[in-house]
């Protein structure tokens, strides 16, 4: 399946300032970027950094003062794998990929520490498995409440479940929290997500669990906000505090990004959503 | 129901140090004294304060360098109202007595600010009162684990909810927590509790609620440790920082607190005992 | 010194709300009423409530839905006594009134507990007494920045130490923590501001010290944006949580309150503002 | 310089459980492992993983029930580079290497963001460049102690600035949430330590800096309790939660590590220690 995504950012810029940006279309083995465009005006030089650990995109450029306006397009096709639940398992430490250890860490916006006792008393007795995952993924979308402007950038899981409300990237912190509480290796992902309404950038998130192909990192969105098949990615990360679209290192009035993303193989008006809290691609 | 309740207090006192202690038993409509004897060794001249607001028994000595003990005697006498809890009802604010305002107000150990959507979220739907506080007191029972040593002096009802397990203290704050986040008074009630294993001084709380005959105080215990119609009452306050048994002012070593009660007037061999979340005495 | 004040409260009510206002000034030795008139628009009954520990004045409407208006006029006089700071003491927990040890404990806003250790890292080497709270109310202001719109109602003494800004409310709360850190009981003050511009409702703090005619509330002001000389009390608490002067029980619209506050016995263009952080004033 | 430096870590196993140890020296540029062993008692198989963004050198192994032993030692040169204070400057983020951009974000207990406006106060007005980095280990080691036992594995920056103690592990937090609060990148360091008294794992603080030869990371440690010259690095990551020495994933009761770090080229007994807080050595 394709589809056309795209985000125009405008700023106004006031003095000399460095940006990073991440919003390009990651390229990985069920995502690959068929083609794309990035339009920066005024016309201004870039670095180019992909970190290897992440696949992220970044680019940084130098503005100047004035207006700026960054602008991307692509089309990106995702393949994403089938594959039967009931099959897919979770990895015991002893042989969880060293690497992925990383993201059994507590970090900036996700307590698991503190809430381990919280996700074991809550999910430990369910079979360990993709189904627990996904059973972690409703009880957010049961649970907490999801209410445009109720957290800001301090919003940390321990937060979020006392607060028992908050946005997509409240919900994705949270759905990491009890996963590393119960030694499951998790991440965040911003995305591109189609039929999300209104269009903006969307936050899931990732545990890495195993199927009978191998180990992989399996999307979840708790949200259910979007279309579990059509979610674009454009970082991965610890949490948030990793994972930002854009980083201004100077002062800038920002305009609200405009995101789309539109399906070009089917009839996105014919087309019931599919709103499962979890989809069946994983990288 | 009569009952003898003591506790004997030592300490190993370095230098000067003045105490103040708080384990007398209250003297309210349905809580007597009828008789009590206070010892300390050495003998040590004492001043009292009775707080005009709570009914809270203090008294203050100055002790010197070296052992000091404490012992408390009383027989109390528990008349409980009995009442139909259908009847029992939640006052609106605009009706509530103004001093019972005080016990709306957050505390250092009950965000209740923080707690008010989680409770709203968590209990707001159900028919408010005695039935519904009574909920609240059940639900920390079922989802908050009772584990000696799992918090300490700064755990407060936001930490308790994460880590879903705590003491008495832990288990009333968190109810108050949820009362006040709902519109309903209540406080910190510090007592001797019948039948408790091991004997030690319990906490519960109390929600300021409507009866037939008017306006009272009714206990809730959730941790259902104890016989909810023995709860002998010797302080009362916002939180555990307010209802301290003893708070020495210098340094000194304190002992563990041997605390007794024992039921005068029937058989605690044959009597099944009541362990209902909630009492049917009110003050 | 005579002082005219006023507050004029504006309020847009949806359905019915119970209402709670403290925005008359205290009677106390050292700040009378001489006059007082208090005029609610629609004319509604109204319920008082004077707290005996602290002495506010509390009462109580229900409002109808639409416009509320509340306005308070008063002519106060204050006679702050003069004393020698030099010879106001500290009174160390043996000799303290009972009634005040309240004022040691913790509370919502005043995590003392957590921030003792700072406290006599940062003050405890300096002679305890009068200018020791002095040396606290200096520090505050200058480490602490006064930015409106810095903080909210959940900001507590340990977020404004972090943060290292705030407004009145936290620059109270945090002088308070620093007492009761050091063993000087302390508590949270709301008043009408001569000087304080734009006019407002402000909050300063109170300790609890000896001078040669015995204990008092000393008031301490660490934002030094106001007179010291003329602070005329509303209300006096544990800390914020507990001095609102308008709690609404329901859902209104309030515009901002209309505060004034002028000298009557005095030029105020010609006299040289006093700026102390602290008063000469004691209750 | 050459060091000898090992540790001896046992553990008492209870059932099967995998270990993962980062307590192998690394290489860089300015630490060559001359030789090394790595002796497990009883033999078990490990699987190795270098972390290439940070050269981390981590094995795992799965223990079953009984004692495990595990033991390393290893001969390290250090060639510290030595610099001119004065010639090293702060590297603005337009020119930062993207790279390291991540130890520019907050992380589980380096509330940076919360501790931006703290650091801009105390050290915003100070000379960019080494200097400030040193004013900012110097401040932690003046105004925190060193306090064992003051803290846990929970504690964050903000915590221990509050209560303005810790051990190394919470000082190297703090100097990094200054760091990063400035813009600075920081990284928590793990390390083998020459003259720490009692000998055991250090922990200090690295930060990206700019000398005439280019870009490094500089190390500070605030405790100034070790030789700055004979710290030999193990881990080094985002923060403590990233940087275990044993992360047991399994239960198993741990004994005291035995560490050790003796300098073969100088005559330690003679040679006065330096306690400077900065190291002359970069990566």
């Amino acid at each position: 399946m394709r589809y056309a995504v795209s985000c125009v950012l405008n700023y106004d810029v006031q003095g000399n300032a460095p940006f990073v940006f991440n919003i390009e279309a990651q390229n990985t083995e069920h995502q690959k970027v068929l083609d794309e465009t990035l339009t920066i005006s005024p016309q201004l030089a870039i670095e180019r950094f992909d970190m290897p650990e992440s696949g992220n995109r970044y680019f940084r450029l130098r503005a100047g003062p004035g207006p700026l306006k960054v602008e991307y397009r692509a089309t990106v096709e995702l393949t994403p794998a089938t594959f039967d639940p009931e099959a897919v398992q979770e990895v015991e430490p002893g042989r969880l990929p060293l690497e992925a250890l990383t993201h059994l860490y507590p970090s900036r916006y996700i307590e698991s520490d503190l809430l381990q006792q919280f996700a074991k008393r809550e999910f430990g007795h369910l079979k360990p498995g993709y189904q627990r995952v996904a059973a972690i993924a409703n009880w957010i979308c049961d649970n907490i409440d999801y209410v445009r402007g109720s957290s800001d950038e301090s919003t940390s899981a321990r937060d979020t479940l006392i607060q028992r409300q908050g946005v997509c990237r409240d919900f994705a912190h949270l759905g990491i929290a009890f996963c590393r509480g119960l030694g499951i290796p998790a991440r965040f992902v911003s995305a591109y997500a189609w039929r999300l309404q209104p269009p903006d950038f969307h936050a899931v998130f990732e545990a890495w669990l195993e199927g009978p192909e191998g180990g992989a990192w399996f999307m979840f969105d708790p949200t259910r906000l979007a279309d579990s098949d059509g979610l674009v990615r454009m970082g991965v990360g610890r949490d948030a505090a990793e994972v930002a679209f854009c980083s201004p290192y100077g002062e800038a009035d920002c305009g609200s990004p405009k995101v789309r993303i539109e399906a070009l193989d089917r009839d996105a008006n014919t087309t019931k959503p599919t709103t499962r809290a979890v989809t069946l691609a994983a990288a």
